[in-house]
């Protein structure tokens, strides 16, 4: 009975189909690397705002802009 | 001084008074199974989009058409 | 299928009949005020150690000790 | 490589600049007192709405009525 | 940059290498379905005590004792 | 009343003394940028093993290793 928070930015689009394709990956990997259920795999996409994300002490986007700069 | 934090579906219309319950709640049962002073306790409610939720394999609806089916 | 988590610090022994409690009392909860199914209720306690735990500044052990001071 | 998860409610207007500032000091608070390099830390902000945050047993705003009372 | 957090059950034994093959698995889902660079996702695995697991209403050994019976 | 988690890894031997910095780090940054009350901002670190911990689809020690390789 595994829990399972994947956390991603909410940008260009991610349709439900890939969040299926999410949430079936995530539930198979449990089931092939541990024997888990399916059945009771729960997995919770959080979408996080571009503005509200940062890494190298920076907002993602200016950390993409310095990135490539 | 726990902390608390409760994720639903978002669906339904879930009210400001049924979240206060959760909030009562979620203290009230810390407080009497804990003795914490609910003065202290933090709760937080995440509403979840139902196609960023999965069980089963599957998106939360996908999954209650097959149980149902 | 909510999902919820309880973090306590770790200390003065917590018993197992006091966390079978806890995860009663969340379902319940979730039952009684949005008629989620206890079955798919997913509850996760974590356990915090005292000096990894902190509030108005301080780390809880010093913080309380400063309230009573 | 830390990962720090900021929780505030959703109110007054939280601007990007201000966003960034978290970013940019829980990154050099990792920096200063742990030496770990702001390259790999992730920062991640979550505006919670007022009636999904609770302390005190009531939602923020009604705590926030009482405590003035 | 996704952040991927797992949590299971600590029982049975997961080794270092099942845990290297989960933490690959999640990074080469995000990178498969949306294309995220491996090079920055993080995986963070939570092992839970069974006591502090509930499902059902119950600790998950409780629960499973039931679900059998 | 804000939330901070901190997540590390478990190595080096993290002290009361950092840990004490980092929950007034965070606290005082929370006052600083949005004059939120110490008083009630939580801060709860997490050190997490090293094993359960993944970048770039390894292991932090197998990532480092092939980093410096």
């Amino acid at each position: 009975m595994p829990y399972v928070n994947i956390k991603i930015t909410r940008e260009g689009g991610v349709t439900p189909a890939q969040k299926a394709e999410l949430i079936k990956g995530a539930s198979d990997l449990l089931a092939k690397v541990l024997n888990k259920s399916p059945a009771t795999t729960v997995v919770v996409i959080d979408e996080v705002e571009l503005e509200n994300w940062g890494i190298g002490g920076l907002p993602v986007e200016a950390y993409r802009r310095q990135a490539k700069g």
